[in-house]
């Protein structure tokens, strides 16, 4: 049976970054798209209760069902697996994202919601994405590494609840692949005032992404910096299990 | 000086959750209030950039201030931390959230998006959340419990990067505090149709959480199901770094 491969993202079904994401997986096995009808960026692993859920059919063609869905990136992720799809996947891929979610922006991101939500059910899972937030930016060279990135996971494997975050640099030639770890970053300059005549307190959020050890060549960001792809490999259980030790000594 | 203590929240800081979080810290220090104008629970470390967020102020009265903010939970800290307060906090505590944000909640969660933020600033955080989704339920009964949890991060301070999910079981009487690692679980039968006379494929987000490992007495619903309180420290650096040692034998 040839692989199932589930893909999602957060830009939407009808996004460049989706479509090269989709030529680049094809070719190892069915794939299924289960992504959101409109952007849903900086989504992260949002969920709602509140308003109910709906999917449409796109397209389908051999090797190749997508479908649109009114949610968050999770959500779609949770609606194929329990209502659209009949076997669980053997890959989940994510992507491609106009824009990074290296070192803290994964937090954020609803890119890795996908992921995230592929490792909490024990899924191999890859995001990918590009740094460059435009969201008619160049994506199709891409499709290769992708693809070979993608081959290797599912030949390999990942253990349970890991998933990749793979982020490439916005260049013409990507150096070649690194496995990194998460850089430490911080946001500053967060708000930009946004005055309105009746007055009011109104700000846009933006900010500049600053790594705090751009000297370290172990993290993503530095790989990204030179011209690397970066894969950062991440845990959706985040237990500080030093932490639990530490706290034995606190009077609770 | 009396420490800084920034208060946030995803019930909004109408709730009564906020209410009872505010009596705990209020003898601990001067508190400061940014909390949500509604309720985003489910919101994640969601945050927007396309429209504008704005803040109001609610009231103030000697070592109490607080503020309401058009945003998410996560946007509320970077608010109060970028525009509003004069120093950074030495404590920000979220909470009491409606509902359990143990084990993999805590991924969904926008109780511990505020700690998330948190710890991404390095500032010592605790995000309190009780097993009972209904908003008016009682938790004035907690206040004791929340303000020695504070009292004891405030003393003992926490690992950059880290904060504490505090998970407390409802029942009448907590038989004491248990610092845990986060269960394995998973939500099951997570959608309920919703039909429709118009068509269309229309679902409700709903579900169970399943512990996949119920005799583990190391996790935190182990803990709440014999009436512990659940303490479980989390990281905001979930890199796997076992998986990166893996990956160097991958044909990268």
């Amino acid at each position: 049976m040839r692989p199932l491969i589930l893909l999602s993202n957060d830009d939407g079904y009808q996004s460049r970054g989706l479509a090269a994401l989709i030529e680049a997986v094809r070719p190892l096995g069915d794939v299924f798209v289960c992504a959101p009808d409109g952007p849903r960026s900086g989504a992260s692993c949002s969920i709602t209760t509140e308003v109910p859920v709906s999917y449409r059919h796109i397209r389908s063609e051999e090797g190749l069902k997508i479908y649109s869905c009114s949610g968050t990136p999770c959500v779609c992720v949770k609606l194929a697996l329990d209502e659209l799809l009949m076997r669980q996947p053997d890959l989940i891929v994510a992507g491609i994202n106009h824009g990074s979610n290296a070192s803290i922006n994964m937090h954020y991101s609803g890119t890795t919601a996908v992921t995230t939500e592929a490792a909490l059910h024990g899924i191999p899972s890859v995001a990918y994405s590009l740094d460059n937030h435009d969201p008619s930016g160049r994506v199709e060279h891409l499709v290769p590494i992708c693809a070979h990135i993608a081959k290797l996971t599912l030949e390999n494997g990942l253990p349970y609840g890991s998933y990749l975050n793979v982020n490439f640099p916005d260049v013409e030639e990507i150096k070649g692949i690194r496995v990194c770890r998460m850089a430490y970053s911080r946001w500053v300059e967060e708000f930009e005032p946004c005055p309105r005549s009746r007055g009011g307190h109104h700000f846009w959020l933006t900010g500049e992404q600053v790594d705090d050890e751009p000297n370290n060549d172990t993290t993503d960001l530095w790989a990204m910096r030179h011209d690397y792809a970066a894969i950062t490999p991440i845990m959706v259980d985040p237990t500080d299990h030093k932490l639990i030790q530490t706290m034995q000594d606190w009077d609770l």
